[in-house]
């Protein structure tokens, strides 16, 4: 707590791990690549599933739950799905642990051996579809609109905090329609529910966007997203929604009688946001001096230091403070009295800029005195005297001045960091020397966009989705090209 | 919908899993023993969930997340706790599948096998004080109170919708403590909490007891639990709370310095609820025509019906029924106007009775012209006219009305069942004859309890906490006793 954070300029991601560790946010744990997520940073991810649990219900959908095994057979019956997701991911083989006869401990029971090995779901389309072959006969059953909050695992190499992790916690919706008009809707609304969440909740503006088919999800006929710029200039995909046209439907054979008793296929979508999102929460906001979290998802949005010597100034103190908090609870803030005092103030005003929290209080002798307290906004790190009685309407005034503020300084930096380029040679210079998305004409195929990964590290994050049409010219071949892309090096 | 359920005299056992698949709770999936909860039942289980967090957050505790995987080493740290644990679970052993040479499919990459397996967690224990020795040190850092809402799995070889499955959903504290005490102390709370959300939101009554050392969980001191006893006359163990004692911490080596300076071993609990309670939910309450659910737990608390031919008819309908929709949700009552026209009034009074919607209303001409609804409680199935301008106080009476009966007559049912005997003849009538709680001597030793069982196929349930001493002679041995201690057969 005491030790100074990496500066962002003098290395961006030794800044992250430290902060994700300091703020007690996640550390790595004695399993490769999986990540224990403390309480703090839990608590931030429950508002987030909270907020985005609500928006999901009040657009219709139920939460299910699916089993966490897939057999490997189910996997390889989308023929593209199992090219993408049967590459890294956990195999159980055997169902019991036995003593070694040797005496040498546990070992692996070779007659537990399973008939078809089981796949930890790296994504639940297959076992979902297997499912929905069940529930779906007519076009009554029809939308069947679900979400699952649930664990996955893909065998990622080379894993950093919530960014990329073995497993990780998200949800996973998987919507069924009757026609593909509807289902193509519905993930379009799911791509702008997300939009509305990073933008609200997180205080984190996006670009929308459509997926190359490159970068396509395994399995879509189209894949929406949204797109976040970090302060690095490195973008960060934050959700995605698919239009899975007929391919899962084909794949489990699910049909359905339509109005006129015509068995058709269903037509399907899925979406997902993960623990990720706090990695990009993270970074969107947090300077050298810790996390600066949006009052909408801060576990607490106001802290009150007491300044004091001895038991009888503490007691004065809290005499003030007592009705102040139940004020704020009573409003529905969330608020700590932190009165240990086993720690000096300068460690908790240190700690709780580390953490992130909005609004900070003191009150010492002075203040008492004068019946004042002394407010200090995380966002600025500005503070100001205020009057006891005025510093409710002051603290209710800061939490959405700093869900504001926070929201306008990304999006002035993402506007600031969107550069149209027309060469390949201003697109390199662009890339190296300012980062951010770079808006180009690009001759649509994965030929070329390949090549520009390859010798950039840049890839097409999107097409977006207000973008305009606009005749040019591919920046590396030349050819003709209708609609600028958006490029950059990303997480 | 339309087959009727097996009754429960002629088949219990039938009429459950009828009742579950039938309600729309849960089904079989196509992985072995694991099941996919639908979102009906799911539904249910969120409201349990949310009842039983905010009872965890009111004493003290957060929520965090510890990996799905623990390292087979981990497991054999705490001998007891591997005797108990390590026989029945998913073996990772690799982490990649791959096109097989011969083109015959997808097969395990034999070059990704892990150098050590790993489990997925049957329950948390091991990773989670391999990570607890990181984070504590000083006794500033006791108590530590978290909880975890995860998946789990145990390969059971029979299993059953809910109540025994391979993969389930629950939650597991684990708390650190500077004195032995406190720890107790803790365990016996969270087995309170535990019967107090059985009692008061599942109205479902519980005997709080100690399991013998037989019964006790693998690694744990003392286990404390709660049982309930179903319509079967069979008990079912509902939750358990375990004061560990120094065991995790030893076998992790987690130790912290006292007040004093000197370092001493930690002191820990671990105590857990799971979808099982959707089980014990079911059986507690539900009769041959479906479902009763408490309104506590219910996720749609009130049916409307309308009665109707003819478009015309059904507006007339909704311009009443709008209105009162709106007040009831305004007071946080959950309604749901069923208008389909898909379906016929009678099929959907037996749909919502299946599921179990405490309150139905039906609305038709008749009751139009006269102001009324008629209004049927699904614990009793009474019917009666209420006028419209009643119909909100009648419905929020209702509600606590069918949570205070169903508690009472299940309570009633209870206490008809906890037969008191003295010889293990009469034992082994009542177990056959009644069923049921069988409060008898016992002379304390596992030699006995293990004879009863091969014997009777009854188990010790618990050493009810309230239970008087008594002087007495196990009914089996002759050995003396100073307690009687509770048997039942159990699920």
């Amino acid at each position: 707590m005491g030790k100074k954070l990496t500066k962002r300029k003098d290395d961006y991601s030794k800044w992250y791990n430290e902060l994700v560790v300091g703020a007690d946010l996640a550390e790595n744990s004695g399993v490769r690549g999986c990540m224990v997520i403390k309480p703090y940073g839990f608590a931030i991810w429950e508002k987030m599933q909270a907020a985005l649990d609500k928006m999901f219900k009040d657009t219709g959908h139920e939460n299910a739950y699916f089993p966490l095994f897939i057999p490997k057979s189910y996997l390889s019956k989308e023929a593209s799905h199992v090219e993408g997701f049967a590459k890294e991911c956990a195999v159980v083989t055997h169902y019991r642990l036995k003593n070694a006869d040797d005496g040498s401990g546990i070992i692996v029971d070779p007659d537990a051996k399973l008939e078809e090995e089981l796949i930890v779901r790296p994504t639940s389309e297959t076992i979902i579809w297997d499912t929905y072959r069940r529930w779906i006969q007519s076009y009554r059953d029809l939308p069947l609109l679900i979400n699952q909050w649930a664990n996955v695992v893909r065998w990622e190499m080379r894993t950093r905090l919530f960014l990329r992790t073995a497993e990780f916690l998200w949800q996973e919706g998987h919507t069924a329609h009757a026609t593909k008009e509807e289902a193509i809707e519905e993930a379009e609304q799911m791509m702008n529910v997300y939009a509305e969440f990073a933008e609200k909740h997180m205080a984190m503006p996006v670009i929308r966007g459509l997926k190359t088919e490159t970068e396509r999800f395994a399995g879509a006929v189209e894949t929406y997203c949204i797109e976040a710029l970090m302060q690095d200039g490195k973008a960060l995909q934050a959700g995605t929604s698919h239009f899975l046209g007929q391919n899962f439907a084909k794949a489990f054979d699910v049909k359905f009688a339509n109005k006129e008793g015509k068995q058709e296929y269903v037509w399907a979508t899925s979406w997902g946001v993960s623990t990720r999102l706090m990695g990009a929460l993270i970074m969107s906001h947090s300077d050298d001096n810790g996390l600066v979290l949006p009052p909408k998802l801060a576990p607490i949005q106001v802290v009150i230091v007491p300044i004091y010597k001895g038991l009888e100034q503490l007691d004065a103190i809290s005499e003030k403070v007592g009705p102040l908090v139940k004020e704020l609870r009573a409003k529905g803030i969330s608020v700590k009295y932190d009165d240990r005092d086993t720690q000096k103030p300068g460690f908790k005003f240190n700690e709780y800029e580390l953490k992130g929290v909005p609004v900070r209080l003191a009150i010492g002798q002075r203040d008492l005195a004068n019946g004042t307290y002394e407010v200090a906004r995380r966002d600025t790190l500005q503070k100001e005297i205020v009057p006891m009685d005025k510093v409710v309407e002051k603290i209710e005034f800061l939490l959405e001045d700093i869900q504001k503020n926070i929201y306008q300084k990304a999006l002035d930096f993402k506007a600031s960091h969107i550069t149209e380029v027309n060469s390949y040679d201003e697109f390199k210079t662009v890339l190296e020397e300012k980062g951010g998305f770079i808006s180009a004409h690009w001759d649509g195929t994965p030929e070329t966009e390949n090549r520009i990964k390859e010798e950039t590290k840049a890839t097409i994050r999107c097409i977006p989705i207000d973008g305009k049409n606009e005749a040019g010219t591919c920046m590396v071949t030349g050819k003709t090209s209708n609609k600028r892309v958006l490029f950059a090096k990303a997480y």
